[in-house]
């Protein structure tokens, strides 16, 4: 049975020139990019190409606003930590919303153990923060606010360029987490004006485990790593060189090919949405219904548990997740939907469709196809369902 | 020409079955460890199979004392920021020495900066730390030890199981910095009775920024990264899987050839330090006699500059390094050396061999045979040289 991926919110498969990029790399170079001999010269070239590559995807100024991570999550603990040391003297606030990634609010939970404070900012129904209440959070303490580019698991857009001009009027940073929107939909650091942008390679057709942050240049952050000098003194320890390449190179192609991936992805995830909507009866369809990511698809469906009908769709060779890869493992229901306002039991019942370059048309209509079976087998279970037909 | 890479210590090249396993990984394996679908699965057995190996290589008690990290660095800044936060009710002294790889040390700044204390020990002309001085540094406000089982610079093995009973007896945990020494000698966290291990892939033919920190059940040690809940809840973020695997199957070879490998580098370590010694005056071996890695040669040649050596020798297509990678592009001499006692025009005149499991006999003796020259040729130079001649 060939398995039909609908995934890649959890990690891209690599693009057959990023394997390739990669296994070269393996084959030929081995230095250090610190040593000086000509071996470590070799290593430093291609780290500096893959810088390139990155920089030119999100229009950063200059390459050594780059510095390499070792995926989102490092990238944002850098960006939101290094900024709280950096800037320890100025103040210790910092502004966040209630539906970011775990790698943010998990920061700001340990930053609080060091006597930081943190305002959690609220959400509407469709996922997005008002600027203008990031603008009333703000206080003489205030020295970062930390909001996502895009919700990683309802897709919604953040109205980050404006959230930005309120940072700069009040001389406040900003970080944005742009792990599931880089590569995905076009990315500008300078048109959003923000100064840290965290991404990762695996959410483009990269390897696993490699990431940057982009760090506008004269912006005050500690590094999290202390140690050597590597990354312009920014982030200490000698770099995974063969991700940075698959990184550099999944970079390339996102920026060569960004004009046709994202809408042939969204014209696949709306005939995927169109059709589940049209077959199946109490659903609901996640995040933003325009502002949203063009390849995630999130639905609620109702009186079942998301985890069920996973399993039902692992054994028909169809992989989706029921929320975000970093929260699986976690029995709670998702904090993302409950502050959109989805009360508890509807949002356990949730599916996390997310589409690659890879998926067809033929694989969407499979979903379609044995999806309603599916949510009827398991609402027939449902002692939640019988009531609600009863009543 | 042919290459004569005798700088291991900057990162070794990767062992051929070590290629061949990460390449099949890459041809094969995309999902995330994190799902629960086949392709999750897939890359979890991969994942829990390298934590197996790296467990077996120093001989944890349960694989899941094995949290993977992206290389050495940042699994020492783990263990002590780890510790430092989740030991912050208990105390903030902590205890290093003065030759530690710029990881601690440099971590050991950053928590400076948020009130923990450091006391950081002497070390004798030879490298090695007193067990009875760390002793003494104990006060009832001190949460960890921290020093390294092998200097990055010299090779000096630190007594580790010595200290190990001291910290046990006063209640303080303790971490070794064993980057250097795992997959080069016998590592057994059992017979050392730490705490806390750092290792790294790329000091035994794996790949770079690839590492783990072995943590002993029960230990208090906070995530560094926080977010998700990856590696047994104690390191947020998609794993680097690819490296992973590569650093899975490099201790499974160390642990197999370990017992070969060692006692044929310290061979040629020792046939190139005779054959130094024999043909050039005024030179210093740096580091324990006996008490020494096997694959390391520090010498230090008076009178001239280790930068210019390293220089000429990679004209004659031999690469070998004038410190530890992690503080090249500083023109400061090593701290290291100045801590064992030597002068700092003779600490800047050292280079450091590093031999690895291609290196032979021939690749020693064309040292041998073309470094007497090199030196000569740079003393003919050195005003400090004919100042020395003159008087």
């Amino acid at each position: 049975m060939g398995v039909i991926y609908l995934d890649h919110l959890s990690g891209t498969p690599l693009h057959p020139k990023v394997k390739e990029a990669m296994i070269h790399h393996i084959n030929t170079v081995y230095g250090n990019p610190v040593s000086d001999h000509r071996m470590g010269q070799a290593a430093s070239q291609a780290l500096e190409k893959a810088r390139e590559q990155v920089a030119a995807l999100i229009n950063a100024g200059d390459p050594t606003e780059i510095v390499f991570e070792s995926g989102g999550t490092e990238s944002v603990n850098h960006a939101i930590k290094g900024v709280a040391i950096g800037l320890r003297e100025k103040g210790r606030h910092i502004i966040t919303t209630n539906i970011e990634h775990k790698s943010v609010l998990n920061s700001l939970r340990t930053l609080r153990l060091l006597d930081y404070q943190v305002t959690s900012l609220d959400v509407d129904a469709h996922g997005l923060v008002d600027p203008a209440a990031v603008e009333k959070a703000i206080t003489p303490d205030t020295i970062l606010i930390s909001i996502m580019l895009a919700n990683n698991e309802i897709g919604t857009l953040e109205p980050i360029a404006d959230i930005a001009k309120i940072a700069k009027k009040n001389k406040v940073l900003l970080h944005t987490d742009a792990v599931d929107a880089v590569g995905v939909i076009p990315v500008d650091v300078k048109s959003l004006g923000v100064d840290l942008l965290s991404l990762a390679a695996n959410q483009f057709y990269g390897p696993p485990g490699v990431g940057a942050l982009y760090i506008k240049k004269g912006t005050p952050v500690w590094p999290l790593l202390d140690g050597g000098m590597q990354e312009n003194k920014k982030r200490a320890g000698t770099e995974n060189l063969i991700g940075i390449v698959g990184l550099g190179m999944a970079a390339e192609l996102a920026k060569q090919e960004m004009a046709e991936r994202a809408p042939r992805l969204q014209a696949l995830r709306d005939r995927l949405q169109e059709g589940l909507v049209a077959r199946i009866p109490d659903i609901v369809i996640n995040g933003h219904p325009t502002l949203r990511l063009p390849h995630l698809l999130s639905v609620s469906f109702k009186y079942i548990e998301g985890e069920s009908l996973m399993l039902m769709l692992d054994d028909e060779g169809i992989c989706v997740s029921t929320r975000s890869a970093c929260a699986s493992g976690s029995l709670r229901a998702s904090h993302v939907l409950i502050s959109t306002g989805l009360d508890f039991a509807t949002a356990q019942g949730t599916l996390l469709f997310s589409l690659g370059r890879d998926n067809t048309e033929a694989d969407v209509d499979k979903v379609i196809q044995v999806l309603p079976g599916i949510v009827q087998t398991l609402r027939d279970m449902s002692p939640l369902y019988k009531k609600e037909q009863a009543g």
